[in-house]
């Protein structure tokens, strides 16, 4: 519906205003009626369409009819064709006559003056800015949603910017966001046109002229029908108190009497939504692959360049100095990217666990076109802030709801408990029902994470329990491969109770006395019959069954999962001296993902008939979906110290095809 | 969809475990399976309903298929239909057969014991609290919709509670929401029953289990079936950062080996929405009207106590200390409500002003189901932050979008420009084109105050342009008066072009000479004659009808409103020294609506044939409406301070009949 403008006449003195090309001026036809005045007649120049609204009829003129009643319910409406050549080229006059007829006891002339102004930017999101019949004013998601989009310029294109400091800024603010002179070509191309048909500014100077202190700008009009080309960055990504939608205006102003004061009389609006971070599962395409190399693990190094030079992916490796015997890369960072119809650029998003990896994203992954987003937690880290315990699902339907691009899951405390909840239990549970001990300290990922993840809106986290491991990170004991059929993959599930038919089953064979952990040093080798013996270790891994069960169901629920799309992969558990669980063996689902090459923790198990039954049972479950099972040795470098493959890699991976504005959250 | 859980099997030994009425168990019979086994044959005591599917098709048992392949894709579930009346009082046992058949090769047990546990509130919005089908989880909002509503409990019961300090407190201190000990039963009336059938809890003691740093309650779960009832009161509203839901979660924890550690297998969970804080429009009847008695106002007290009378409505008239001489009680508050299925009560929002009146709203408003909310507002404060700034339509519809609680009203700068604008113009406009001075500071209501207004979201604010005036509120320049026919309602507006119509008309009918403020001493007294020959005085009015134009416009489209909906009532301004405008006489729209009853300022206008002309026209236009025409004259304990009869007081009203629950916004 036009933009509809009230506009005042005079019988004393003609009066002169501006109309937008594409809005409606309203007269005030009653206000300017001399005294007797009962009937007016009103005509206008060829440029300009009266509308006379009459008992709720609107009439164009001219009509059959020239003198219509000066009535309550009676209005004039205007609109114009094309811009004006010159200042009030086109004309309304407004003759008023009493009962009498005849002579006009008054007259009321308007000289109008058409012209144009629209702001426009890509709302249809093809690539450029076009001109559009939808709303600019408002965003929708969907295939057929409109809505221009912004990305945050959260890369740095001057590699020479250094930090002033010794390294304690916040780390947000070294990227370009922070910039407020537009310098370089470069960045203009990140940057998302937005353009306003007036004045024209040279392309090659760029002038920061909106944002920060500066909300609002003047634009100088010109005689001239030209465009004015705004670039636009963003500055932040949605969360919690920002939806990510940003709305521009342009506002042309009136003076009624020349040199006096002016008003506003039209404005034009487009609003842009903020690209999301967007994370990508196991089932995208790797790009490169990220390893540490630290003081005692080359092998390890040369294990995973090998899988990689198999699945054809550049392997980067992050020296020792730079990684400050840090060798848990999946914790410190996680990949994903931004995306606009006109560009796509990878963004590393750095956990607040800042251990001796801290700084490598900013000085060695942040650059041109590689963003870096961070997020400042005023609370203590736990290790449930470590990115181990960030994933994303493949996409996944739910009922009729669809997740294009997957669900962020993240591992927490049950019944979403909150930190610090150990406090003494009521009196009355203490001394009667000694099995209520609520023993866990409720670890859960930092809140400002947590918004952050949650205000994306195109991954819709679910909280997973992980509490229950003494690391707590989710992939401890969930993984997504990629499978040929269903669904396109498959839930990887670490299994307690698989471990143990499969070990029973080995026993009733007759193996019971091949022990695990063969050709390691100084480690104590169990048999199967000393495991399934052991009382202790059943009930503690009964008891994480339970939880990875719960688990089971929630994925199940939230993902829309049925049986078929999980396997059950062996594993053993064993406590700590806090009842939390650490792996038995090496953690198998804890393994590296490039395409259909698995690089898997290797187990170590009781070898049957000149193999490790637990690698044969892998390889039996996975192999059949195409999948190639390499099986690592990890058990000093990263098993020992409670983490393994997966935890000593990053992978960055392809983008989505799938635009993330064409899916409705 | 019932919850479904994942048990594990054993045939070493019987398993025990529970199953909550109303969810699903699906057993894993895979793992549990020995090696030879090919087959199944399952069975369960008549209280447990056992299903097997099977390539997709769910078979109910017992059925004529007595044997299942043990293959992928085979699933075995069950449900139990009463709680159970002894531990293990039900059963489910599989046999294991291999490709022999004859003889089980092994069998697994399972004991179950079947409970009930269900968190329930008034998810119906009935009054009380209900069992249902709906899923709780969710809160929706319209006619159909369902989820249970908290209010904030920001009504002080205990009036002897005092402040502690010298009244440096932040006022939010002192509402009960604040207290953590509840102590008497009107307190409990205010709260909103949920309630969780296991333990029972004597109704005569309340004890605060949630809340604060207590997030978590220990519930000891009884052999018998009883109900737990919890009182739940909302601390705070809606806001930028807080959507106003809150989740509740009640969850069965089971060790899985007695003594040991618990797993949860059950949640239930119950989303509540905090109720908004609502404004009253001028077409709801009025409950109490309020004004101050200062030291020079008499004359008005007595006015507005009349006309109270007559609209049958009592008066509370804050005396001179409480007030500290500070008259404008539109501005230091705002009358709102909220309300629940179960209960409302009146909340008063206090102004940021925080002038003479502002110790007012908190010692003589705040009491026993009487509320009170405050926003911080770090920044300075404006006089756009008094609530003569904040008004609300009354019910619309706006294309098929229904308001029908009104939209809220504020005065801001033009296009939405923020405070701190008054930067240098950019070079190129400064010598060329002079007349785009950006003359006004851009004043804006607090952002705090803003967030807040727009988080309640059933009154869905809309920013007006009400910089131009100096004191800059909205009630300077519109009314709403309640009507019997349309829209049962009338917009006023003031009209500078009106009220040049009217005295023109007088003068041609010969009446130049008549003067205004006849009878007010030591008060000019100008001419029709001599106001119509006053060019700075037309130009400055034909400025301040464009800004109001440019309102009229915002209105008509954000409100749905046609021009017979509006009402032009004639009214003059004047520049101050900083080119904002004043009232030049009395601001007629500035009136107190009771009912039909309207108190409107006494414009003492030129006197026509024995009457003022002024009040003559505004009779006519009103009283056909049905409405009563009261002229109370403000003039110099009001009008002389720049203010008038609305701005001088306030009023409370009924709330809507209308619940907002049942709107979508």
């Amino acid at each position: 519906m036009a933009q509809q403008r009230r506009v005042q006449l005079c019988t004393q003195r003609p009066t002169s205003t501006v109309c937008v090309l594409g809005t409606e001026l309203s007269l005030d036809i009653q206000g300017s009626a001399p005294k007797d005045a009962t009937a007016f007649h009103v005509q206008g120049t060829p440029g300009v369409k009266v509308y006379v609204v009459h008992e709720t009829q609107s009439v164009k003129l001219p009509s059959s009819v020239t003198r219509w009643p000066l009535a309550a319910g009676t209005e004039v409406l205007l609109t114009m064709e094309a811009i004006s050549k010159d200042v009030g080229d086109e004309k309304v006059r407004i003759s008023y006559f009493d009962e009498a007829g005849g002579v006009p006891v008054g007259r009321a002339m308007l000289y109008l003056t058409c012209v144009e102004i629209s702001l426009d930017a890509d709302t249809g999101r093809s690539g450029s800015v076009s001109r559009t019949l939808v709303d600019k004013a408002t965003w929708t998601w969907g295939p057929d949603g409109h809505g221009a989009i912004l990305l945050v310029n959260c890369d740095r294109d001057d590699p020479k910017s250094q930090l002033m400091g010794d390294g304690d800024e916040p780390k947000s603010q070294l990227t370009d966001n922070r910039d407020t002179i537009v310098c370089s070509y470069e960045v203009v191309c990140s940057l998302c046109p937005v353009s306003v048909p007036t004045d024209s500014i040279a392309l090659e100077e760029y002038k920061h002229v909106l944002g920060g202190d500066k909300l609002a700008y003047a634009v100088k009009p010109s005689r001239h029908q030209e465009e004015s080309i705004f670039y636009v960055e963003g500055l932040a990504f949605p969360d919690a108190g920002f939806s990510g939608l940003v709305a521009f205006h342009v506002t042309l102003l009136e003076s009624p009497e020349k040199g006096l004061l002016e008003t506003p009389i039209f404005t034009d609006t487009v609003v842009f939504r903020v690209a999301p971070w967007i994370m990508t599962p196991n089932t995208l395409a790797p790009l490169e692959v990220f390893v540490c190399s630290v003081e005692d693990n080359e092998d390890f190094v040369a294990a995973i360049s090998a899988l990689a030079e198999e699945a054809k992916c550049p392997v980067t490796v992050c020296p020792l100095p730079e990684n400050r015997n840090d060798r848990w890369i999946q914790d410190e960072v996680e990949f994903g990217y931004v995306q606009a119809p006109h560009k796509t650029f990878p963004v590393v998003f750095d956990s607040p666990r800042d251990r001796g990896l801290k700084d490598f994203p900013v000085r060695s992954i942040l650059g041109p076109d590689f963003g870096y987003v961070a997020q400042e937690t005023p609370e203590n880290t736990s290790s449930l802030d470590s990115f181990g315990n960030l994933e994303v699902s493949p996409p996944v339907t739910v009922h009729s709801k669809e997740y294009p691009l997957g669900r962020i899951l993240i591992g927490s405390s049950f019944p979403r408990w909150e930190m610090g909840f150990g406090g003494i239990p009521p009196p009355e549970t203490k001394a009667e029902v000694p099995s209520i001990v609520l023993r866990f300290g409720g670890r859960r990922m930092a809140k400002a994470v947590r918004n952050f993840l949650a205000a994306q809106r195109v991954q819709a986290p679910v909280e997973l329990f992980s509490d229950w491991l003494q690391v707590g990170h989710v992939d401890e004991f969930l993984s997504f491969i990629p499978a040929p059929d269903r669904k396109g993959f498959r839930l990887l599930l670490a299994s307690p109770s698989a471990c143990y038919q499969l070990l029973r089953e080995k026993q009733e064979m007759g193996y019971g006395e091949a022990t695990m952990f063969q050709g390691l040093h100084g480690v104590p080798k169990p048999s199967i019959n000393e495991i399934l013996g052991n009382e202790a270790l059943r009930k503690f891994n009964a008891y994480t069954q339970s939880c990875i069960n719960w688990n089971r169901d929630i994925l199940k629920r939230e993902l829309g999962l049925a049986e078929q799309d999980i396997i059950d992969i062996p594993q053993l558990f064993q406590a700590d001296d806090q009842a939390r669980a650490m792996a038995y063996f090496p953690d198998m689902v804890n393994m590296l993902v490039l395409g259909r090459h698995l690089g898997i923790p290797k187990p170590f198990g009781p070898q049957v008939a000149g193999q490790c039954c637990l690698e044969e049972r892998v390889r039996a479950l996975l192999q059949p979906l195409g999948l190639s099972c390499t099986f690592i040795n990890d058990f000093f470098s990263y098993h020992k110290l409670s983490g393994e493959v997966h935890c000593g890699t990053n992978v960055r991976r392809k983008p989505f095809a799938f635009k993330w504005w064409r899916m409705v959250p």
